[in-house]
């Protein structure tokens, strides 16, 4: 259910509708929008009694919301979400695309600041790594845990990339909120929400639903291939749910075409066609020595390519609109979280 | 890794193997077979020096175990698990098939009774209801909680039935230890795990192996369908998986028609089937008043369909010489857990 | 477009109601019923105007069909579709399984005659053996061609089977439709039509209207395997197909393991299986030789395990209220064609 | 198997090894390359013996396939297969990108001519239109069957435009080639060859292995989608695989965004995906009034919308190397087939 309040509704009218929702034992949303102010409503309880607020001062119109998700949904906010970040100017929504850079797992000091430097260098203003890994083999390396949070937390000064990080559990989760700038499940920081590899389109943007109605608005998307019979690559990257995704939801989305495809010459190829196909933003594994990596090494770019990648993308960028950071510049206020 | 002691190695020796191994930085986990022990080996280091555990008193033979897992494999362990109960003689695992029944949710006292005492009468060993949802929409209910875990200890107490309930965080595990007999994901008790809905076969294996990895040797896997194009039913129940996982590991599979269809009219011939094809039991929803079910409702089976469901059942089972305890028939040390 | 005509309309009455339909530019389909005859109508023009025909003597009412199909559907002729053939008791659709059973590739006379014989004394009534075979690779073996077609006609001949192999063009149907008794794709005979492997159940049933509304009503379906992600077995058998095809349509549904899982050691589980569903009959790769078959060996089962298959799938035939020719009886009318 | 001439072996020399091949009861393929012949050698009798070719005059080596596949990998012929037509320049392969436009079935000369007048003038080389459909119902339309193909012969001969349309048989397969310049499945005329719906690919270049190994190698593949859970689209339009095919092979790869999504409002922004991942040119439907299309009207572009499409890939295409003809310019040599 959605109230849509009138262009001229006071900030008080706002108040007393959400509070009259809150009493009736629902739950406001309420979403500024360019021209007017849409509150969502969210409960366990069933349909609200429509009457009750079409009445108050200030509403248009009370609506019933026919998809299963209201709050990620563009009737709701038809403007894009845009998530912004105290001391940088990037953005992940906005004009310019957001480029994630960085190794699959933090495995040293050296290695994370060796790649840092050079995806930092190309471009990256959000630097990813794991230091929690889920691994498919319980005898695989698992992360540096804490420690890896502190290597990119450091990072996170030194060059003034945004960090995302992911977590797998509420104990890792406490820990990367104390550390990381995006987190990649989660509460009140900004989350990217990665699509799960047999989720469909609704229930991916469900899986953000939850999140959003939990009060956290800043949700990012991230595409990352889908499992199939095709086996030329390790998931099959759905690029169609791009532009999908932008038609029903306000929510930015990115590409991560590294675990979309597991295979470092697929790579460059398929960031071009995210970037053409209208993503947000790139999420892309480098590695300097990628046959030594301790994870994902075969999909991991060297510097190198990722250089070549960047120029290639901020070519593409240009032809549909937007923009990518200039090889090398430091974003001036890129100095602390 | 795996030691192989000889047959008529001393309990002695095997713990002086199993000390030198974890002296190594290795954990070690001994696994009595009928006529000798396997000692699996596991850890994040890498391979162990063969020749170190070669010229121990009592090792038959050290050799090097080529599958990604290892303590879920008959490689280790020959012999099917079984998983025992105090209280009753009904297994998991064992000759008998392992009859699960119940409804999706917990969502009474009164339901749930309702419920319990007609899968009871028809034969079910194990009762399944879900405390905690973790459903699709935020909006739909998400189950009573600790209330629901009360109502289930209880039935456990009246009806000498086993509980079989699903975690979904810390939180929920702990609660769910106290009062449940198997769980759907964890630790210390019998853990019965589901298949992914896009997991391969070696995945859904490696998920198992972190269990036992853990030291938890009390596994059963069950089959759920996976996501495939085919919409006639919600998932596609892939049957044989059953003969493939019984060929490489010696984990007891269930199968459940209600998750993987998604139909109630397709519920009792894919029972049928799952029996024939050699699972080692079912899981099936119950529910005495589908159409006012909180959730899963389409796909609950009437008490009187599961009725008929276990008669058919009961004479496949014969066939593929497996055995399910009559109707009505009520174990004899089923009092208490 | 369905015309039911009432239980008591004459044959003149509903051949009046073709003529109608045809001279409107339609075609018509009878289909007597145990009670009353329905009339299909089909045509590449749109509704037929319903008011026409509802004035008809005879006629009871005019219902338009929803679903893309009509023909195959149950809305036209409840009853089962129960396939004949001259010469023998054994039916397609009947209460007796239809048991398929041959090599992949009619290989040479000694190799068919020798699996003939085994699978004809362990109660085939159908031998299936390829004369034409759609390899993937341009390299492999291609069938025999007329000469395979040849040597099944002398299989019909000795031993009464009924022939069932495929059709892969123009050219090649000719030659097998003077040879077999079913074929795999096509025309006036029985046909026995292959699921595609990424085919909807819609489009299945899609594919059997193309022929039945070119006037062949004598069509069986056969389940095969879908293409998943899953890489345990080659497809994916969907067990879950057979109760939904027989919910909706009156054709007759067999269930081809062999093809189905690509692996000998599934053939058997799944088959006792596909009778426990529901299924109205078997299509199994038999060869004496499966090591030095020139396709399809892997799949292929040894005779003897098709034996011990044939004697597990009686005992489940039994259950589920139908029946298999016992071992080695030579039925009483199959001499000829 | 594969035998590689020397560089300076004269053409006697190519023409003797070729011979050779033959007498042993093998098919030579000679493939001249930029600085030397490969000569491949297809059969279905197993490998020759290598020794009898190596010694003869002009012969480097002689080398074993290990790919399924041969004609159609880099192995073989290292270059790209460039398709060229008489009396244009357009290429299928080339550096300029190879723009196909057209209505999915000709429906009538008007129809035809008003679509083809746009996409022509829009930049497109080559004008698609179905004469025989192959539809999922047999009460759709079918097609205007030779009627369409002459009104596709007139639209060459007055735009210049090489037409694609598509044969479902061998009766339509005659009649087709004798009007078409690029037929969808076939013998000696140039082929586009369309990825199966569920064929991976290695199957996908078997397919087309087929029709090399018969001395067509004017083959070029088009991807468009495959079947997944997905259901936001039709298929799932798999750009991966046109990196994946150019890595293994030299055959020209289309990409085919209308059926690949079946949806008009995705076809824009997977066509500027498809140039930016690499592929060798596009595949559009176009109608003027989709929402009166005898078929796939949804999926297909207004006239209009495909001139911004041109746009938006003309300036993609610079980016990655490639060129597409200006807007409105006719090819100079474009006069008869």
């Amino acid at each position: 259910m959605l109230v849509v309040m009138k262009a001229l509704a006071t900030e008080e009218q706002v108040r007393a509708v959400c509070q009259k929702i809150e009493k009736l034992g629902y739950r406001a949303h309420p979403m500024p929008g360019a021209t007017r102010t849409a509150i969502g409503i969210t409960g366990n309880k069933g349909e609200v009694e429509q009457g009750t607020l079409e009445e108050m001062p200030g509403v248009q119109e009370v609506i019933a919301v026919s998809k299963p998700y209201k709050l990620v949904s563009r009737d709701v906010k038809e403007e894009n979400t845009v998530i912004t970040f105290s001391g940088t100017a990037a953005t992940i929504g906005g004009p310019g695309l957001a480029i994630v850079a960085g190794p699959c797992a933090i495995e040293s000091r050296e290695q994370a600041f060796t790649v840092a430097e050079r995806v930092h260098r190309a471009g990256a203003q959000f630097f990813r790594g794991g230091a929690y890994k889920p691994r498919t083999s319980p005898y695989s390396f698992q992360g540096l845990g804490e420690e890896g949070l502190r290597i990119m937390a450091e990072i996170r000064q030194q060059f003034g990339m945004k960090i995302i990080t992911e977590a797998i559990d509420h104990e890792s989760l406490d820990l990367v909120e104390e550390y990381a700038d995006v987190i990649q499940i989660g509460a009140r920081k900004p989350v990217l929400l990665k699509r799960g590899m047999s989720a469909t389109l609704e229930e991916f943007l469900m899986a953000a639903e939850y999140i959003l109605s939990e009060g956290n608005y800043n949700v990012a998307l991230c595409e990352r291939g889908v499992r199939t019979f095709a086996d030329h690559t390790r998931n099959t990257l759905d690029l169609s749910l791009v532009p999908a995704v932008q038609r029903l939801s306000h929510l930015p989305i990115l590409v991560d075409p590294s675990h979309g495809t597991g295979k470092r010459n697929k790579v460059t190829p398929l960031s071009r066609a995210a970037v053409a196909v209208g993503a947000d933003g790139l999420m892309v594994e480098v590695h300097h020595q990628p046959d030594q990596a301790l994870s994902d090494g075969p999909q991991s770019l060297f510097p190198d390519q990722f250089d070549e990648l960047m120029t290639q993308v901020r070519q593409i960028a240009a032809v549909v609109g937007r923009t990518v950071p200039a090889i090398g510049v430091r974003e001036p206020a890129a100095v602390s979280k």
